[in-house]
Parts: structure tokens; sequence; C-alpha cells
């Protein structure tokens, strides 16, 4: 065990554009993200484990209304809330994973659940619902989830999508995500993410957040990756996985590869961002569209958040 | 476009024990092999689409109840049948994938329909069986994919659990997939495969069929793979997406590779197999149990099939 520990969170790269922040927003979102941060710092400055501190991140950001996850989901085309989360632990590659599931008040322990309870990765639907049952996990009501501002963005989208009017929304509208990375004392790493998806989807539609390798991974030899954009790219480009493959054998460093696929996912359709730590400590927040909600935690007291393109502070 | 084409198929690494196979057996098998590798061998010798060559291999091995896919898909725990499909064309990258459906009476269609006609890669449940109808596909009865050979294998793993008794079933027993690779005449590369599962698997549990990059992946710059076996553990190894990351960053051969993947997977609880092919037009079939249904075509004619450790006669 040694002092060093590295914690980053990202509350999605559906930030809401410049022109439309506030103060009070602004200062909204940094207080949901260093809750967060506080969450997980806590866990791993006491010596714990990458995988619980990066659980208890996503924990509270999924209790944030203010982030496209659990509480504060977006809808699909009819209505309804259908989430995902997933979870890595970098020592084994050992991984749980669920999708399109509204019922367990977090989702990313649904995923952790499925990850140390059953043979499976990844349940989906009723069946996941079913295990979460009869695990025990705490569910909530629907009504807990619904949030206005989802809800509403949701009308403007089926109105626009009605009147064929061209698609303005920036990315707050579109989509958002929450996850965490961590490396603990005992330089072991840990991903998890957790999202309501993209506002309108079609019913079924799974992101890349519980693809594992798509938009989470953690292996201990490269480097653990959370997500957040437009999951369709992230899956075709297995973005998670690339960039670990890119350190473990290509040679780059992480800040190299994670700077390069986030580049290049760009311009096949992939706006977004993703989190992601290594082994060494080192961290990196990159985004290719105008902001990412994140955080970093570190040994050394910091922590800090940043939206737009700005130095964490 | 070059007189260069090949195709490689796989009817799932669940071979029956070479103890229990007899002739009649064998050769039913391998007529299913020779009639899937027959359907997509046309399109490619016609200077057809990787694309349409591996759909076409697909769909025959669906209809051919011998195998783990569609009609002879294995039954859930509480007696269903959730089918998982997958596609991909090496050229751009596009995917598609369905999982946890019963009703299209060819889920590789299903999963192309997702990437060519939607925004999303992956639909499951409900939503992807609203969206295959919306499409006009082919829908059969429940009475058309249920066969006695997996309705007879669930009834007995059912009763074994109950009595606690010892798991002695062979692959054969456990799970199966079938899948498609294709290197066309210029030289595009595409990959799918489709499955009904594990037996007795858990009612919402996905494997690595649907999962692009752990059972699926088609890049024109590395390879095309199909995969089989034990999916929770090639999802967790994104075994695909890993392959084409060795071979394009790492600079190994496919047969490198593949080979080196599939015997990393066997410790890890990844007993299974996969099919490859490179845009030289080079094939790999390397599995890491007793036996995986398999079969060759290329443009000399050739078309092979084999089931154990054997070269393809």
């Amino acid at each position: 065990m040694d002092q060093n520990w590295t914690l980053a969170i990202h509350g999605g790269a559906g930030a809401l554009a410049k022109a439309r922040m506030t103060p009070e927003l602004d200062a909204g979102f940094r207080d949901g993200l260093r809750a967060a941060l506080a969450a997980g710092a806590r866990i791993l400055a006491a010596g714990g484990a990458a995988l619980d501190a990066v659980t208890h991140a996503v924990m509270a950001l999924e209790e944030d209304p203010q982030f496209n996850a659990a509480r504060g989901a977006v809808f699909t085309t009819d209505g309804r809330q259908e989430m995902d989360a997933a979870i890595m632990d970098g020592r084994d590659r050992r991984a749980g994973a669920v999708a399109g599931i509204c019922g367990p008040r977090h989702p990313v322990l649904a995923a952790r659940a499925v990850m140390e309870k059953s043979d499976a990765v990844l349940l989906a639907g009723e069946g996941a619902l079913r295990f979460c049952r009869a695990q025990g996990l705490e569910f909530a009501d629907p009504a807990w989830f619904h949030t206005e501002r989802p809800w509403q963005a949701l009308q403007k989208e089926l109105q626009r999508r009605q009147s064929n009017a061209p698609d303005l929304r920036d990315d707050a509208d579109r989509h958002g995500t929450v996850g965490a990375v961590a490396r603990d004392r005992f330089a072991n790493l840990a991903a998890a993410t957790s999202t309501g998806g993209m506002t309108a989807k079609r019913p079924g539609r799974i992101g890349d957040s519980p693809i594992i390798g798509a938009g989470t991974w953690a292996e201990n030899a490269s480097c653990a990756i959370s997500a957040t954009g437009h999951g369709e790219t992230f899956i075709r480009y297995a973005a998670a996985h690339e960039i670990a493959a890119r350190i473990r054998l290509g040679g780059q460093s992480l800040q190299q590869a994670a700077a390069a696929v986030v580049a290049e996912l760009l311009p096949l359709g992939g706006s977004g961002g993703l989190i992601g730590v290594d082994a060494a400590g080192n961290a990196v927040l990159p985004f290719n569209c105008e902001g990412m909600y994140r955080g970093i935690a570190r040994a050394d007291g910091a922590l800090l958040t940043a939206i737009y393109d700005e130095a964490p502070g």
C-alpha cells in the first residue's frame, strides 16, 4: 500500500451550453460533483478499494437529479425511463452490468450485484429486475426517478420531431451519463458508469455504458475508463478497450491514447468524452464537445471540478 | 476487385462429445455446415459483399435445428427462448445487434435491420421486437423455434440443479452459437453471430454474441471475428476486439493473435473458440475445447468442414 490514490468522475458530456449557464446552475453542478468526489475520496484516503470508491461516487451522482442517471434519468419516446449501468474491477476484470431497467434506486449497485452474485456479466430488462428483487436491492418509486427537466426535454423533442423542425438541441438536451474511475492505494483500478441514455431514445435501445469495452473498462495493466457521449459511436469503436489496447500493446501513455481516441471519435459522430486513470495514478478527462461535467480528487488533498474548456479548479 | 475470397463459419464450440457422436449425427452436422458455406460462397464467388455472405451463411445456420440459434435455440430457466445476434461491416464499422428476443425468424436479419434502419447499434427485448415488426421482418411461431433436443437439455439441467448433482454436461449441452466471417473480392470484411445463449441461462442474461467487440467484430484494417463459448469470459476480455488490437497495434498476424487469445481465455473459464478472417483472405478457426462445428470455403473451390481436432476436409 502506498499513499497515492486518484479518483476522477464525470457527470456527462452533455453539459449545458455556456450561453444557458447561470451562476446558480454552475454552483449546483459543482456542488454535485464535489459531493460525489468526497464520497469516493473518503474511501480511497482510508485505504479502501477502487471498486468501492467508484461505486459510492456513482451512487452520489445517481442520487443527484442534475445528472442523467437514476433520479433525473431521461425518457424514451414512450415516456419511460430505461437505465443502464456497469462496473468493472481492474484486478481480475470481473464485470457486471444491467440494461433497460427502472426500479433499483441505484443501478450501479444492480450492476455490482450482477458481478458479485450471479454468473452473468450483463442482465437486461425484466430478468434483471427479477434478479435485483431476489438480491434484496433497494427499489424506488417511478415518481422518485421522474424529474421535470428531462420530462420537458422529451416533450420538446417529440414536438420537434412531429413538426420536422431541425435538431438544434445542445448536448445537454441529448444525452448525459455519470461515471467514476479510481486508482486506490494498492494500485488497483476500477470503473463504473450509469446512465438514463439519450432523450427520446427508442425503447429497448442500449448504449455504450453497460457494454464492457465500449463505455466501461478496467484492467490494472492499462487503465480504467468511463465514457459519455454518443453511445453508438463508442460501441462501434470499442472505445474504452481501444484506449487500454493502445496503452498495453501500442506503448502509448494514457494521456496520448485517450486524447487520440476522443479526437478520432468526433468526425465519426462520436461527440462526447471520457475519464481515465492508470496504475501510476495519472488521470485524464478529455472531451470533444463544448463541455463535460467532471472532477478529480487526489491524495494531495486536491478536489477539483470543471465544466467547460478550463483547468479543473 | 480480385479473385480472392474467403468464408469461415462456425456452428458453435458446443460440439457433441466425441463418444456420443454417431456417423448419422456427424453427417447431419456436416451437411448443415456445407449448406451454410454454399449459401455464403455463392455470393462471394459472384463478387457480392462480405456483409451479404455472412448474413446468408448465418441465416442457413439459424434455419437448421441442429445448431443453437433461432430454430433449435436453447431455453432459459423459465422455459423461454431469448435470442441474441449481431452483425458488423468491416468497411465502416457499422454494426447492429439484438438481444433477448424471440419472434423474428432470422435474428441476424433483425440485427442487420438495426444497423441499416435505426440510429441504434443494440436493441433489446420488447423494444427490439417492436422495431422488427415496424420493419416488416418475418416472424415465426414459438412452435417453430421450439425443438426437442434443447428442451430436453433444459429439463435435465433443471433436475440436476434440484438434486444438487455435479455438472457433468459436455459443451454440447451447455452452449452453442453460430457465426460467419468473410473476406469478399473487394477485400472487405464482415462478421455475424447468432445464438440462443446457454441452456438454463438466467432470464435477461445477454452473452457475448451481440456485444460488439466481445463476440462479434469487423474492421477492414485488422480482421473480422465471430466467437462462441462461455460468453462472460469473452466479454470480460473484449475478446474479438482484443484480437483486432493485437493485429493493428501489436503487429501480430491473425493466426498468432487468435491462437493466443483463445489459449489465454481457457484458464479464465472461457472455454470456446472463434473464427476469423483478415483482408489478405487468411482464415483461422481456433478453439480450446473438444470440438467446434466449423467450415471454410475459398475461391479455389475448397468447401471444407471439421468438428474435432482435425484438418477441415
